[in-house]
């Protein structure tokens, strides 16, 4: 039996990101509601025309696209637990997990009868609707073909990106180790720098300047490894792991915690050890 | 004795680096001679109005002001090792090197009469010239002060940064290990990304991301490492070990040598041990 759903959309959690889907699903021209764990969450989204429901089952009830942005997949499961059918629901899944949690996440949501997809964000909540904003999107093609012109009212760039629920979770946590090592990288030069009296205003120009290079090296990294080409005529592995011993020097000699640089250099050093000190910087992928 | 000097810069080694810096200067209308370990790359430049000396003797002995730009700082000390005397003379040193380097080439250079300038190019080749190409110098401020309108030539952001001949080197190799800890991270990330099955396309959109979302942050970790102040009221360091427990996790199930993004983890941990999960990603800075 179909129902016939009273909202469009359901959003469940309304931190900064679900607070901003709900908005834009609202100013779209949707009947949305949104649930949040503490009422006030979704109380505060009135004001931008999106109906706060007191319980899960109140707001899930009533839509036929449930979209779902906890702090993390159990967060998700515990909230849609308490619902007895999800019969004719998609529901979409924004918390944050592993893939294993987008998995069992999606088998209990299936056996209470809905269809799902799991996703991730690669935007600011300030960007959502706009068109530079990327959402992924992974799982159900039934659910994604029945959906997506509403979906992609969330960004631009949104996309189904592979059948396999697990998708949008491995593009997420894949990518999130160029970033966090990135970010701790970046606070053991921070930490040198400042150390040895270099000012914020000298840090920021070299670090827009270490942004740009990585722009252009990054695509020429990821060509190499994707290729399997690691030849270079560009600096090789042994210009780059003496540049490293340098700089990690540096860093020990300004008594620095580098044990992140100390690992890059390591690698380095294995690369070159095993005998692949003449490719470029990708041939660290060999290892 | 001040000299009466046939060229107004001389510029030592023709790299990529050094043959942009020699055009420049003849582009603006200064008298230019260059020299090269192997006489041909000095040769090629001939056509953009640089004169080619056959010698480092021949090029210093004519000119005020020296520009090194060899492959170390050891090269450019046996190059400059030959010249009899440097009395008169300014040598700017942007060979690479360590602060050591750095500071042993100045205390020679200065036995030998030498004004000494050290320096490093955060740029491009093809921006020298432009508004946008910073360039930093360190050293005798008598030197800088001479010559600071023909180096401001080579780029719009050029400055002196510090009378410590080593504040260039410096700055250089702490930053640089921002830029190889996030290279090495991509590398990491993208070798699983693939794996997974994830496209060129899809990576290219990530690493977009990821750079923007590294330009709004690494700014907040400088300001609070400098401030010394780690609250946040955005995510904190348990969010982020968290997170990149789950990251660790993905990239070993795919199978990827992981040994930087398990340094970050371990380190995002032993923030965590040491009681500041609470604080911001900058609390790192205090291990």
């Amino acid at each position: 039996m179909k129902r016939a759903p009273r909202y469009d959309v359901a959003v469940l959690g309304c931190g900064l990101m679900g607070s901003a889907l709900a908005r834009r699903f609202a100013s779209s021209g949707l009947a949305v509601t949104a649930w949040n764990r503490t009422p006030r969450g979704a109380e505060a989204l009135a004001a931008d025309g999106v109906r706060p429901s007191a319980t899960v089952g109140e707001a899930v009830g009533e839509a036929g696209l449930v979209v779902v942005c906890m702090s993390d997949v159990e967060a998700a499961r515990h909230a849609l637990a308490s619902v007895p059918s999800l019969v004719g629901v998609t529901v979409v899944n924004l918390s944050d997990g592993t893939r294993d949690d987008a998995e069992e996440l999606a088998r209990r949501l299936g056996e209470q009868g809905a269809l799902c997809l799991d996703g991730a964000t690669f935007c600011y909540p300030e960007q959502i609707g706009e068109q530079s904003a990327l959402l992924v999107f992974s799982g159900s093609s039934r659910a994604w073909t029945e959906h997506e012109s509403t979906l992609m009212l969330l960004g631009g760039r949104a996309r189904h990106v592979s059948e396999d629920i697990t998708g949008a979770k491995a593009l997420y946590l894949g990518s999130g180790a160029f970033f966090l090592t990135a970010l701790t990288g970046f606070v053991e030069s921070t930490a040198c720098l400042l150390r040895r009296g270099h000012t914020l205003e000298e840090i920021r120009e070299t670090t827009l300047y270490g942004l740009e290079l990585l722009g252009h090296a990054t695509q020429a990294v990821a060509s190499s490894i994707a290729s399997g080409r690691h030849e270079t005529d560009q600096a090789t592995v042994h210009v780059f792991a003496d540049g490293a011993r340098k700089v990690l020097a540096e860093l020990e000699s300004a008594g620095i915690d580098s044990s992140v640089m100390a690992a890059v250099t390591g690698k380095l050093d294995a690369t070159e050890s095993a005998g692949m000190g003449h490719l470029g910087y990708s041939a660290q992928s060999l290892l």
